[in-house]
């Protein structure tokens, strides 16, 4: 039995809504069980659903971290919060895998640092994956964890996003430093440092690559700054969305016929649909740790559980563990 | 009259087909004369066109400046060429309004900041033009020129980009700084040193906003170093790209059908079609500097040629001058 802990709060959505993801998740993995912290009056709505009510533990908790909290703060000033209690409880039980939660960025990131702790004392970092144009998977490490960065963090994201894509199933994951050129002198000090130290290490080095090849094909694991990661990032997401409005705008004004491009747009528009893909994940720390889009619905919850069910199940953090010790 | 001056050598595609873009140029534009640099063989393809040949010079240049020519050594090691003698030529006649130039971007950058001079002593910059979704222009600034920058370079960016969009008819332009995160604390150390510099300057900042708002409307000038500036302009590009042969491939398999969506895709993707727009701007030198793609069509040409004759009309460089000296 796999277990997964899932954080219910903090997100845009009531945990009322948000549970049909644990629900559906349940009745889907038959070696999944789950232990949800939220507000304990969840049982008047899970008693209206279908599932095998022994793979589910509620974690009674009124308590909610916001984005107003400080999330430097939040374990102290809120010890009761959901966040706080099923990371605990993350930390306490061996046979929890991962933790899952759509509440603030920051303070899932803190909290989950300091409560589950770092491994191999890395500096922990967030990776995205994306889906590329030949449908291959890209992870992006990191995308915003770690804004200024030296070139030996760099080389830990490196690490950690080849385990997590060979957790995936890619066997010699090929690695890309993000820049603003291919040629090997291009790129800020930091790019041309982390360049000269990731010719001589023993990995899948592919080079250089720029924004305009991100979706390319070119690489697996896409390693740069939180900063530079962020931008590239949002970037993708804002310029798929103006496109496919641009399309679904002209379309409307086609009458019946705009319906195939209607069709098409939403189509391919799903594949940059980051909401319903799940979330990043933050590697570096003792378990595996999922975090949801804030606005995040049921969907999104019963994909970023599976996602969190899978890498445990792969042994992400034994993977991750040998490869930054070798 | 405005003069201006047009390299048409060092681009992919060979001067015979380039000079096409000059000759529209002239026959489009009553008060605009050239001076372009390029094999005076050209004169037996001029031959063939019809327009006021009083409107057009040739510096006949044989030597070419490519991208294998080391951009700091390339006015000494050929002074003949066509980018050197063109730079010499507009440094020299005060009647030249602006260079254009689709050449190798190291060495027109280099040589144009040696030859033309720097204005106010700046850090010339290079600034992209884009359109976003509401039809308004962005200027991102810099876009590759300054890799690593300091705030007091992005501060003159900010100077620098509001005088050009003040030169496209903007009032009162809005800055934006490209940030991690929209709230005032988000960014890296440069980003964050900035935002507290620009809150005190006498202009039209409107904060932060990360790269999924780039083409929302929210500002005029988009303000971050050369690296960060490189990744959201290569990322935009090439999200389009990748979005539109998704759906241009969608579209073939559905035969005739499809055709509606091919019409629509390509006539978006105008928008994104950076080549046929024109340049990158490079402001912080003595004359209108526009540098157009390496893949240049005549009609790219004829586009650069009108950027620049019109920023040269409406007095980029004064507006520049006067903004800087504030």
């Amino acid at each position: 039995m796999i277990k997964i802990v899932v954080d219910l709060k903090g997100a845009d959505k009531p945990q009322e809504e948000l549970i049909y993801g644990v629900v559906k998740a349940i009745n889907e993995i038959s070696d999944l069980s789950i232990v949800v912290c939220c507000d304990g009056t969840i049982t008047n709505i899970l008693a209206g659903y279908e599932f095998d009510k022994n793979r589910l533990e509620i974690i009674d908790s009124i308590e909610e971290i916001t984005n107003y909290d400080n999330p430097l703060r939040a374990i102290k000033e809120k010890p009761n919060s959901s966040l706080v209690l099923g990371l605990n409880y993350a930390k306490e039980n061996d046979d929890v895998k991962g933790f899952v939660s759509c509440g603030s960025t920051g303070a899932v990131l803190v909290s989950s640092i300091f409560l589950l702790g770092k491994l191999n004392n890395v500096r922990p970092a967030l990776a995205s994956v994306l889906l590329q144009a030949n449908g291959k998977r890209l992870c992006v490490m990191d995308c915003g964890a770690n804004i200024d960065c030296k070139s030996s963090q760099l080389k830990d994201f490196a690490y950690m996003g080849i385990a997590y894509m060979k957790t995936l199933g890619i066997e010699n994951p090929k690695v890309a430093l993000l820049s603003n050129g291919s040629e090997s002198k291009k790129g800020n000090e930091l790019v041309k440092e982390t360049h000269e130290i990731f010719k001589n290490l023993d990995i899948n080095f592919v080079g250089n690559i720029e924004g305009k090849e991100a979706l390319s094909g070119k690489t697996d694991v896409l390693v740069c700054d939180g900063f530079a990661g962020n931008v590239l990032l949002k970037t993708i997401e804002g310029t798929a969305i103006t496109v496919f409005d641009e399309l679904l705008q002209m379309a409307k004004q086609m009458g019946t016929e705009g319906t195939l491009i209607i069709n098409a747009v939403k189509e391919v528009s799903k594949k940059y649909d980051y909401n319903s893909q799940g979330g990043a994940l933050l590697l570096g720390v003792n378990k595996v740790v999922v975090k949801g889009h804030g606005a995040a619905t049921s969907e999104t919850i019963y994909s970023i559980v599976k996602m969190a069910y899978e890498l445990g199940k792969n042994n992400l953090i034994e993977k991750t563990k040998s490869i930054l010790s070798e």
